[in-house]
Formats: C-alpha cells, sequence, structure tokens
C-alpha cells in the first residue's frame, strides 16, 4: 500500500483543481427531493453519491465531519459508512479526510485509529494538537497513515488561543507548527491545517513548513475568506494547497431536482477556475 | 429539568466517594465470561451492567470514552447506546460523561449537542478548548448541558503545549483557565479537567478556579498518580472534586466469572476509602 503523502501529491499533481468536497451532509439541509421514499441512511448516501459523481474529476479530497453523521444515530452512521466504502471501492486514488477534530490519548487514540483507518477506510484524520505528541504516538510511523493537524483554524474564535503571544516571541499556532515539523513529522505523513480567513497566519504557516507540505485550507464564503488571500501559499508548483469548500458547494441551490447536482457541478468548477487563476498570479 | 451542576453537586454532596467510574470497555480486553454466547454490542452492555450494578451506590460519575465503542463499529456503537440508556433509566441521579475530546465548530458543534445531549442523554460534554468560544457557543448557555474542559490533562505529552509559557508571564493553561471562568462560563455550566500527574498544575487550577466548581481528575493508577497528590484541591467542604479511574476498576482482576465483580466492587471501595483519607488529611 502507497503512502498517504504519495497519494496525495500524486493527486495534486494530476488533477488541475485544489478543490476538496466536503461531505458534511445534514440530513436537515439536503434537498427535500433527496428523502422521498427514502431512509435517512439512504437519503444521505444518495445525496452524497450524486455529489460524488458530479466532483470527482474535480477532487483533490473528499473531507467528511463524522458530526453530521453521528448526530442522526445509527442511521446517520450507516450513511456515513456507505459513503466511505463506496468512495474507496469506487475512488480510491482520492484521497479521503476524516474530519473529527479530536485529541485523544494512548489507548484511546488507537481506538481511534480502528475506527477511522481500519473499519472505515479513511486515507487522514483531522486531529487537534492539545494533547501534544501522545495523540498520534499510536499510528504516526506508518505512512499509510495520514495526520492532519489543525494549527490554526478558520472559525471566529480560533485566534482567541491559536494567536497567543509566547515568552520566545512566537505566537502559539507557530510553535506548534514548528513542533509538528520539527520533532513530529519523521515518517512525512502529516500535513497542516490553516485558515483562509487568518491570511497572515496562513502565509507564516507557509513559511514554516516550506513548499513541500501540502496545506490543508478552509474558510473561503460564507466563512467570509477570500481567494485572493492564498496569493503566496500554493507550494511547490503551485501543487500544494488543498481549499476545502463543504456548505457552499453542496447546499448552494435550491429544491430543483433536475438541475441541482448540475448546478453543484457548474459552482465547484468555476470556484476550480477561480483558484487556479490566483494561482497563476503568483510572482 | 434540573441544571447540570445542581446534578452534579448534589452527587457530590449526598454520597461519601469522588469516584468516578470510567466505562472505557474495549471489547478486546473484557473478560472473555462475557463474551460466550453473545455478540459483541451484549457483550460490552452485560460487561458494563454489571461494572455498574456493583459500583453505582460509590459513583459521583459514569464517564464513556466513545472511541473504544466507536472502534468496534455499528455493534459497538449500539453497546454505548444501551449503556446509556440504561444509566438513563435506572440511575438517572448520576451524572454520565462524554468523553470525547473534541473541538467542533459552530454548526458541527451543534451536530455533537445532537448526538451527546439528545440521543445519547449524557449530562456532561468533555471538550478540548483549542478553537476557542465557538466550540461551546452552539449550546453553553442551557444549563442542563455540562460543559467539562480539559485545561491540563494527565497523559506524558500534556505539557508539551499546555504548560508553554506565555508572553504575560502565565502558562497556556493557566491562561486557558482563567479564559474559562472570566468569559466562557456565564451560565456556571462548565467545569474543567486536569490530571493527578502534575500535582503543581492540578493545585494552581483550583486556585484559579476557587473552592466551589467542581474539578475533574485522574491519572492515578497505570497513569503513576498518586492519592497523596490531591492533597488540597477537594475544593469546598471536601466535595467538589471527582476522581476517574477507568482501566484500573473495570479490567483488574482475572478470568473468574463468580468474582470478578465482587473484586471490582472490593476495589473500587478501597479506592473511595484511600480518596477520603487523603481528603481529611486536607489542612
Amino acid at each position: 500500500m502507497s503512502s498517504f503523502i504519495d497519494k496525495l501529491t500524486k493527486r495534486l499533481n494530476s488533477i488541475n483543481s485544489h478543490i476538496c468536497v466536503g461531505l458534511d451532509s445534514d440530513y436537515n439541509s439536503i434537498p427535500d427531493f433527496m428523502k422521498k421514499n427514502r431512509d435517512i441512511s439512504d437519503s444521505l448516501f444518495e445525496f452524497n453519491k450524486n455529489i460524488i459523481l458530479n466532483t470527482h474529476d474535480m477532487a483533490v479530497g473528499y473531507k467528511i465531519n463524522l458530526a453530521f453523521y453521528e448526530a442522526y444515530k445509527i442511521e446517520g452512521i450507516k450513511a456515513l459508512q456507505s459513503t466511505t466504502k463506496y468512495l474507496k471501492e469506487n475512488y480510491s486514488n482520492i484521497p479521503l479526510f476524516a474530519d473529527i477534530k479530536r485529541s485523544e490519548i494512548g489507548l484511546s487514540s488507537l481506538k481511534l485509529k480502528e475506527q477511522i483507518f481500519d473499519w472505515l477506510g479513511f486515507d487522514c484524520i483531522m486531529l487537534t494538537p492539545w494533547f501534544g505528541f501522545d495523540s498520534i504516538s499510536q499510528f504516526f510511523s506508518d505512512e499509510k497513515y495520514g495526520i492532519l493537524i489543525y494549527v490554526h483554524d478558520s472559525n471566529p474564535s480560533a485566534s482567541e488561543f491559536q494567536d497567543l503571544k509566547l515568552e520566545n516571541g512566537r505566537r502559539l499556532y507557530e510553535e506548534i507548527t514548528i513542533r509538528v515539523m520539527q520533532t513530529w513529522n519523521k515518517y512525512g505523513n502529516i500535513i497542516v491545517e490553516a485558515g483562509v480567513t487568518y491570511p497572515k497566519q496562513l502565509k507564516r504557516v507557509r513559511e514554516i513548513v516550506g513548499e513541500d507540505m501540502p496545506i490543508f485550507t478552509a474558510g473561503i464564503g460564507q466563512q467570509g475568506g477570500r481567494v485572493a488571500n492564498l496569493r503566496g501559499v500554493f507550494g511547490r508548483n503551485n501543487k500544494r494547497l488543498i481549499v476545502n469548500f463543504s456548505r457552499d458547494i453542496i447546499y448552494n441551490f435550491k429544491e430543483d431536482k433536475d438541475n441541482y447536482f448540475k448546478e453543484v457541478k457548474r459552482n465547484v468548477n468555476k470556484l476550480r477556475e477561480d483558484i487556479l487563476r490566483e494561482a497563476l498570479l503568483k510572482g
């Protein structure tokens, strides 16, 4: 089995896109026509399948926030399971990210690995660094397991702690990014997340990690980030940036059975082109 | 419905114990006699039921780390569901803690609330502070939902970031504890966690939160913490400390069907007495 980082960089190099599609599908928000004659599990899965069918040739990756499924009990979790199974069977070349924002330690971290990698087949687990190295120690040495560390997120209160200034002059997110680069990433399977809504911090993270490490970013659209804020952070050959969209892609259009997914596709393509244009403007 | 903090302090005041029982039950580790003629879900549930039957009169609370169930797929999640249902139906006066160490934001945080409180019926969700106030904004104003913030955990690498020194002279965990007290806890439904394995930090957390806020602690036993390190942190009337044990309680004894749970009970009682003795030594 190839390493996570090989799979991800191969994907980034092989398609002309930076877009990660966030399948954060909420049963309350998917269109009613998907729910007709279907239970919760099937509605969610069929919705996801249609999103995938219309985006897979432009998707650098798929990201799933598990909370949207777990809120719908066993039914929701079955939809999660069907979706990851479908992706692995049909699009095994597209990296699959588990957005779980957890920070388990020791034995429970091993259990998280069993859930996310062994059962659900994700390629990369998205974690917070709060508990330190213990949160990744159970799987950091196996290159096939990707690990994403949230070093500076896009949400409004992200700066509350992540931007605190340390005695050594660094901000907390800088210290964590440096630590991740210097001591955690021995096996090259770690990448970092930094939000577009904090452009200065995003640029600083690129400086720290260098040109080769892929950066995962989010926050364009409803969260207020702008495509222009991506300038200078695309990395080596403009091919080391993953830009996630969830709500702004999957819910953009109203009840219109015949056109809903065509519009999704059109919108993803537009975002893809906007970002590519920005990438070319890089000095 | 009463507030979380009322329920918790009532429980702390009404029984002569500080012990929280961690039902972090791993199918791989429960005794074989529990598995005979049972599927994974029933084995885990029956094991938990027996632990509960033998500990409920000494348990200030029950804590469940969801990762141990989620690793066993739908079967494990069904056991989780049966366990929380059983506890709510039979011991609704005992606070139930969801150990999930997550830090979701905005909409996904709302979904986490639906999973943990509405579906599974937990009384308190255990979160990391990494993403700031956004992680609790969806439910912080409803007093029936308890929120526990991990301000300084017991694991070996907890100090990697939590003890970083800030420009203002404080350590990161202190800054976060202060922020939680000053700006997050408007509705009095927040408590904090600090590990016994860092006695100095645990004492400092008690200083910051004052005598009334319950502190949740862990790390005695296999993790290396000692009962003596609890001195001075019991809070008002020695009734504001919750001491969690998981592995050290539920797995302490070998395959012996007739005595396994009697030994669990005996051991919990011994730990209960050790801690009470320490509480009385407080100046």
